[in-house]
């Protein structure tokens, strides 16, 4: 019989959503009348903006005509798209990236996957805990850990907890790793590192001939200027990390889909026997052989969040739910509550009340306030005693759900 | 320092189209005035049909509005998608096939590389000679080769040469494989397999326990009703078979992105531990966490499709690419040469004159004809004699590239 991947069937079944998503079931077919407000997943709720549906319409129309139709583009994204990108989101900002080292995607989470088909299977990786459940659970297919331990937690992976304690920025791992992956502003704690904390990072990364896969996916998110959008701010990156970007969540392209990865050509790593071999080539190559770039039209859409009217309706859409955020740090803190993040991401996160564990504090909301959120321990043993809500939903359902939370607490 | 995959150094260059790239390149240097005609590549050149534009168009203007706004969609793709395809593409040709069992993505390529995420390394793999390289390239890749020998062939790899001597449809294994791809119609002889010659090979699957990945990304062009689209049409082949099918080539969307894979319930693999697995879930875990679904306005794109308006319009894009097969084949066989492929598939495979080899023929009808064509030495060691040319262009360009090659030979 043909042989699978039975690496597979280490991975821990999809518990998180599918969890939430049966307790809210029972809770509604309890309560029929129970108003419920979701807050807990990571999806945008706004209109599309204006300025990219219009440049989606007329690249419809383009498609129309011999003479403006667009077959199969270049794997890498139109010369155009990356060329933008390049201009206004790494050189404006002093980063030194090249439209060449941008590869548009259909997405960062594929990205952020696809990324280990062009590294080996010996590295030592290191994640954050809690983190992003791509980042561990495509290892796991790949090959690259062992069974996961009663906690969730995979054997051969490094975990590094990330609690108030530490102030929510993972320490420099003690044994020596290959592979870290960092995202800043984070999912889930919604922490923004600074300059100087990445800086460390870089360095450990250099001096240790380790790659950080940055997820810079809620960079739009960031208020203060001094604070690093781009890994690349950091003298020294393109030497040690690969940075992946998104139009999910600034321009709401959550189901357009569009995406970017940033490989520098000073990047190398080594084969197993010890043979240097620059990146770029590899997922230059990688790209065009499994992969058929992304759909015209999405790009033209992409394109025009670089117009003047695209950055001026997204700075509008991402303020507001910035003020979502506000709102949520304000009537939580008010509640006795401490509260993390949401300052420059759109995830608030959540001390749970002496006494109630995540879930714990899940069902309380849930049965009180009929609000839904997402428990921290979903996203890694060190998530335990911590709670995830999102700034994406209406100004509405974000004042009443706080309404009722302080109401319930 | 990181490790990489080394796997990527056993691939050759992409030296079939860099190379006609750089023969084309240099010819138009030295003769500026030669009014170049392509006929090489396999991409679409007709507009996109209106029921699709139109589709796509209204669902932008959905996400204009709060209320008709559509985040991430399911990875999976849409419902409505899904049920329409299993309809009409399977059910109504009497094909067992649930829209729960339909993956929608966004291309083939992606799918029939990303596919061996699933499977195990220990797999003995057959492919035909020649063949589309992608099948090849990837399972280098993923390491599941050798390295290549001066033909090009890779070790490790069952090679099943294609030729006019067993009418370009492969003969069954002397050996015992557990993974098998097969595309009908072909690229690039442009050979059809009837019902008899597919259930052979389902028999041979079902007797060996092996998988076929089967890719039916031309089934449109197929112009008589018994032979068959789908591989589902031969009995027990929910018990083998996985099907690949795309947007591309029936509605143009090679440059708009969208495709789907058939995965039955009924497939199963086993671990290297003996473990029987579904091959369903594996996918459905692979789709889940390493791909976020295809743009909601390309899904409503695909799904017009099958309005009777779309069916109407991609008949008529199917019926011009056919005519202009016909008429290049009508025109290289009044010519003298043996042509094949072609009365069910885009692509014309032709037996190069005596004496000259497929580059020589290229260059051949570069020189005197200004036409360029693809070798079929570049698709394989078995390819070497063959040369291919495709039905996508214009009526004007597909006839004066005719009338030159005739007064050419």
């Amino acid at each position: 019989m043909v042989q699978v991947n039975g690496n597979y069937l280490k991975l821990k079944a999809g518990y998180l959503f599918p969890e939430i998503a049966r307790r809210v079931k029972a809770f509604s077919e309890a309560n029929p009348a129970a108003p419920i407000i979701r807050l807990g997943i990571g999806d945008v709720t706004e209109p599309l903006p204006e300025a990219c549906r219009q440049a989606m319409k007329a690249a419809i129309d383009e498609m129309g005509s011999r003479e403006g139709f667009h077959g199969y583009g270049p794997e890498q994204g139109y010369p155009w798209l990356r060329e933008a990108i390049a201009r206004h989101d790494f050189q404006a900002r002093g980063c030194e990236v090249s439209a060449e080292e941008i590869f548009i995607s259909d997405g960062s989470k594929c990205d952020s996957s696809n990324i280990l088909d062009i590294l080996g299977d010996d590295n030592r990786i290191a994640v954050t805990d809690p983190v992003y459940p791509v980042y561990v659970d495509s290892n796991v297919m790949a090959g690259h850990t062992g069974a996961a331990d009663e906690r969730g937690r995979y054997g051969g992976l490094t975990y590094l907890p990330v609690t108030a304690e530490n102030g929510f920025v993972a320490p420099l791992p003690q044994e020596k790793v290959d592979l870290i992956y960092l995202c800043f502003p984070n999912n889930p704690t919604g922490a923004v590192a600074t300059k100087e904390q990445l800086r460390r990072w870089v360095d450990y990364a250099r001096a240790n001939d380790a790659l950080i896969l940055f997820d810079a996916a809620y960079e739009a998110f960031i208020r203060e200027p001094q604070l690093p959008r781009s890994i690349y701010e950091i003298e020294g990156a393109r030497q040690c990390a690969i940075e992946f970007r998104s139009f999910s969540k600034n321009a709401g392209f959550t189901g357009t889909r569009c995406a970017l990865t940033v490989v520098p050509k000073e990047l190398k790593g080594t084969t197993a026997s010890g043979e240097a071999v620059e990146l770029w080539g590899l997922w230059n190559r990688r790209q065009s052989t499994k992969f058929n770039g992304v759909s015209y039209v999405v790009q033209r859409g992409a394109e025009a969040v670089y117009s003047p009217e695209g950055q001026d309706q997204v700075a509008r859409l991402i303020d507001f739910y910035m003020e979502n955020a506000a709102i949520i740090r304000r009537e939580l803190s008010a509640a006795g509550l401490a509260v993390y993040g949401g300052e420059h991401a759109p995830y608030v996160w959540v001390k749970t009340p002496a006494g109630l564990d995540s879930w714990g504090f899940f069902d309380a909301l849930l049965q009180k306030a009929h609000v839904v959120g997402t428990p921290g321990s979903g996203f890694g043993a060190a998530g335990e005693g911590y709670f995830r809500l999102s700034a994406f939903n209406s100004r509405t359902n974000v004042e009443e759900a706080m309404r009722r939370v302080r109401a319930a607490l």
